[in-house]
């Protein structure tokens, strides 16, 4: 399973407010930070709302033919969602000083690359999941066989946005980095490498190596091709600074991955009489239950550590990325 | 169903002997002809043992982790088909003066592309195929979360060379230009659109033009896509020759599918007491079904003309294509 915590249907809504100053905070310097905090939650929705138009305005029309699929595409992909990975683009070319027009496209084609995994991960030959983010997963509302060709048409889009899409910067080196990044992050060595690591998995007993070595592809690598699509748009960008969001992005990739664990053990816990999990149920391998809670806590904190000391050398340009890793890393305990 | 025909065993190997030439054509000089078409046999055989090299050295070896995601997809491609699609490339290829090695990429990244599709199209969900060319299908072969992510890791991989294989043209544009081929005729306007307006059709009355849209579309887009891909690697080539490539393409892709309903039609009839194929049975609505055998017939003749019609600007450097454009829609009736 991708990102199960979607399924706890944590919003972008509830998680920065418990952050955001409140009047108590006045007294030693903390009301700047709840201001911060507040603005960037101000510039969270500001993206999400952006992400949202601009995937709506990108996915084929629901009234025209095949409708069923466009329905079903639209329905996938639109309503829903953190939309960390757009997040993750727009941040980046912030700290590089380009205009989000410029990666809107990009942050779509990723989005779609993880919408897909999402709907094909759902299907009862993979997770067999009935809700997702509170709605029928796609396979429900629809069926499996529309289900599989989403996902496929999907992909297919993503990468038709990478070649053609006239947001995106004309140069068509630029383009092919871009397209050689979300194929080689899609593909065997990235996500779908790590699914069927994952789906291999149940029963096994894996290492914590293992399961860092899957997490990085299942989850990392589309995760760490959004900070670097951004970065390629960018192509005179000092390799210096192309290096350092490299190592800013594989930290926060693994970490996100682990955390999304932790959030699941913790949610177990908080709630009294839930039903086991779905990964429980498989004895699916996690990075919890291998080194345990305070271990996989501990792990979060020193790659939340390394990816912002990754960014030293990026100025004031780069705080929404260091609060953006702050958000998706610490927050939640 | 795709290229339903693949499942009723027909190969190369059995097809153009039999309009090679024999000794009693000596007297009206048709055994120059036999001599051509034993030629063309010949050359056949040489893009399938090509092609077969080139997509092993490309596809994930099978001893790398995930070994059982690598092995499947090594399963699902290798080793059988007729490689219509690559051929396509490599006689377009030879018309314009271009060598196989430039090409080849391109022709891995579209059978790559209808290797999924195949693959996917054979899950429960949509055909629930058990056998492809003899052999146990991917789901049955290794399971079907496999053949999902195999279905998914094919799409991706055939971008990634795109993007990123050295043997083909470096220039970028070139490049990207295949790129938005590739993703345009797999994705809704083409193939996956196709698709889903085929899962749709069972039991509805659909008119001989709607067939034919969804034919144009399921394969025909990407039979287009080959000849045109192959085009886009000659950037220098004059409109008039890219626009006459296209106008040989497009009646080829849909007379193809149309030729492919009319085998099976001949198969059912020539075997008795053989089940009745899988269309019938879920009342698919076909060619010949709504206008009958003869039109159908006379349908992929009149397209096959048009098609040679179109490559009346090139010299004899398109013969291989004539050829095989014969071979694909005359030699079987």
């Amino acid at each position: 399973m991708i990102e199960g915590a979607d399924l706890a249907g944590r919003s972008v809504a509830d998680a920065p407010a418990a952050v955001v100053g409140t009047a108590t905070d006045i007294a030693d310097g903390r009301e700047t930070e709840g201001a911060e905090r507040a603005a960037f939650t101000v510039q969270l929705k500001s993206w999400q709302a952006r992400i949202e138009q601009a995937l709506a305005a990108r996915l084929p029309p629901p009234d025209v033919e095949p409708t069923r699929l466009h329905a079903a595409m639209r329905y996938s992909v639109l309503g829903g969602g953190k939309r960390v990975r757009p997040m993750l683009v727009f941040a980046t070319a912030r700290a590089l000083g380009i205009g989000e027009a410029q990666v809107e496209a990009a942050a779509c084609a990723i989005e779609l690359v993880h919408a897909y995994s999402l709907v094909h991960d759902d299907l009862p030959a993979m997770d067999d999941d009935d809700l997702r983010r509170g709605r029928p997963t796609c396979h429900k509302a629809f069926d499996e066989g529309t289900a599989i060709l989403v996902g496929d048409a999907l992909q297919s889009l993503a990468f038709q946005l990478l070649a053609s899409d006239p947001a995106l910067p004309a140069d068509p080196a630029v383009r092919l980095r871009l397209t050689a990044l979300l194929a080689e992050a899609s593909g065997v060595s990235g996500m779908t490498g790590g699914q069927a690591i994952d789906i291999a998995a149940p029963g096994q007993q894996l290492t914590v190596g293992e399961i860092e070595s899957m997490y990085a592809r299942k989850t990392g690598a589309l995760i760490r091709a959004s900070v670097l699509m951004a970065a390629a748009c960018a192509p005179a960008l000092a390799g210096q600074l192309q290096a350092a969001l490299a190592d800013f992005a594989a930290p926060v990739g693994l970490a996100f991955q682990i955390q999304d664990d932790l959030l699941d053990v913790l949610a177990d816990t908080a709630t009294l009489g839930k039903a086991t999990r779905a990964d429980h149920a498989r004895a699916q391998p996690t990075h919890p239950a291998v080194v345990g809670v305070a271990a996989s806590q501990e792990r979060v904190r020193g790659l939340h550590a390394e990816a912002l000391a990754a960014l030293a050398p990026f100025a004031a340009s780069a705080e929404p990325l260091r609060q953006l890793a702050d958000w998706l890393l610490v927050r939640s305990y």
